[in-house]
């Protein structure tokens, strides 16, 4: 698969220089397909038996396997999850801590991440996005980092396994940003949340979480899909691996499009992505302040971003602003081609 | 609109007799439409920008309003779940329930209710499904009665307003088996469940939760929509009402599919299910052991359960099997015709 032809898969970009997947990626046509043969089936044949069952359950078993494998994980490590948002809530609900524990965060993270730490009722300490001030914030009470790999404001990569090696401390590292759109090793990390809908494409409400040992967290949040067997009192017998953290259904349909999506992107995907970071950056340097970044995103400063962003939108070009910060952010994908980003600058200039 | 017309919405039907909205309703041809119209948009037009957010936000207010009406509850006091499972777990993290707290469920629950009912932490005390072993179970140390208004085995009523009523103590009542089954009111209850992709016949992973005082359940989960502002430790002001409570973003397609579902039926949609219900129970009881229910559901025994729901199906009738109660299930709606429970019934013979 050349460039042109990844970029072909996605209709959004006949029409748009689409630079948002750190939002929503664009969506392929193979995976609108698979998640539009899936509802006919349903609409035509019912949503019932045996065969139903194995497809969706196949269907969990496979993106189970795909996400576990973008990061270097076994399945049985890969809960399947609605969002980012849920896979926090799941580890911070399960650790049971309290206000005599503390978890170290930035100043940098989505609220994705600080709602479910806020909510498990550990006291919070709150840093600058800065390898050296979160490890200053350790103390014998740290029950955990809360981190993003890849912060959302900037790119800025922050190195979390070395963090969790220096500390010793639980991490829970918030993927958003960085799975799908760089390489990603769930080696080394205890929790690490995936978005299907970012940088994967695919469809909303979708994600995973992996748990390098799911025997030391509390299932605190199960569903059906949770146990192998339960008694009367709802104590149940945890189902192997992470997929005893799975909290609940997803829809077919939408495991039908994520499978698909995750199939598409060619070997060169990462590479390709970063190259147009660099040339992002290099073509915006000259025309506007750029905050240094890491990964795949590329941040800078406007006077009214929410002004710019629409200006920018009646160029054909799609970018966000990133409310109380004054940034306007770029997202670079594999699928991002020259003629985007110099659409982007022209715009600018 | 005629019972035929109403039939005639549903393509399933057209194949077969389909009697399994317990587990999932049938899904209508304008609710694949709505889902499908929401699908090509985002594949061609992209999923961003303000538009498409205050569409999201626009389906989500009138999926709440659409909801809420049907139990005669205020949009403010509901929020958009993925399912019943997820409303459970929502109240039972949100009680903050200890071992010395105790709740009152029964012997005839399911595992969405139970698994969420055991995670809390408290005692459960498990009865039969009976009102006055229900009555008899409470003690000073109860916290939560957990009941399902309509048994998920039996179909069978429970007087769960009247329990709260003569107990005092708050009810969290699963509608999973009830909310557009047969006519339910959310006065009177503390909590309840709405499954979307039941008797509602929406979209996969949609669902409700009603709750009669927000300001007294803890947000154990926050999501992004769970604020309307937030500090950098994570505390946040909540939004207003039941909002706050919801889990996080459900897929904008499946939303406009469960608003055209909530559209559809028509003002006689409970009186008619009644109505068929009743006529199965009929035809049902002179062929095999009928077990003594209300609502929609009709179940009874067979010696094989699954060896006979296989058999029924290949005569083009879609009923389940209850899994260790010797039990075979079937579901009966406002789209139920008499040649679907004459099938049935002649298979049975």
């Amino acid at each position: 698969m050349t460039p042109a032809e990844a970029r072909a898969l996605f209709p959004v970009l006949e029409q748009l220089a689409y630079l948002n997947a750190g939002t929503f990626g664009p969506v392929a046509r193979p995976t609108a397909d698979a998640v539009r043969t899936q509802l006919d089936t349903e609409l035509e044949q019912g949503r019932f038996g045996k065969e139903y069952f194995e497809r969706m359950l196949g269907l969990r078993t496979e993106v189970r396997a795909a996400l576990g494998s973008l990061v270097s994980a076994s399945p049985e490590y890969v809960s399947l999850t609605g969002s980012t948002t849920d896979g926090c809530n799941i580890v911070l609900a399960g650790l049971d801590l309290g206000p005599e524990d503390e978890i170290v965060t930035t100043r940098e993270e989505h609220f994705g991440l600080l709602g479910p730490v806020h909510a498990s009722g550990a006291r919070v300490v709150v840093v600058d996005a800065d390898p050296e001030a979160i490890l200053a914030a350790v103390t014998s009470r740290t029950r955990l980092l809360a981190l993003s790999q890849v912060l959302w404001t900037t790119g800025r990569v922050l190195p979390v396994r070395e963090l969790r090696e220096q500390t010793g401390v639980p991490v829970l590292v918030d993927g958003a940003q960085s799975v799908g759109a760089i390489p990603v090793d769930a080696g080394g990390l205890d929790f690490l949340t995936i978005s299907g809908q970012k940088w994967l494409c695919g469809p909303d409400a979708t994600g995973g979480l992996v748990v390098a040992d799911p025997e030391r967290l509390r299932v605190a949040r199960p569903s059906y899909f949770s146990q192998t067997a339960y008694e009367e009192t709802g104590s149940f017998e945890p189902a192997a691996g992470a997929a005893r953290f799975d909290p609940g259904w997803i829809a077919t349909a939408s495991l039908a499009g994520l499978l698909a999506a995750l199939a598409l992107p060619p070997e060169w995907r990462f590479e390709r992505a970063a190259e147009q970071t660099a040339r992002c950056r290099q073509l915006l340097e000259p025309l506007v302040d750029v905050v240094p970044g890491d990964a795949t995103l590329v941040a800078f400063r406007a006077e009214d971003p929410p002004a710019l962003v629409a200006s920018l939108f009646a160029a054909g070009v799609v970018v966000r602003d990133l409310p109380g910060t004054g940034l306007v952010r770029v997202s670079c994908g594999w699928w991002t081609s020259d003629d985007d980003l110099e659409q982007l600058a022209d715009a600018l200039a």
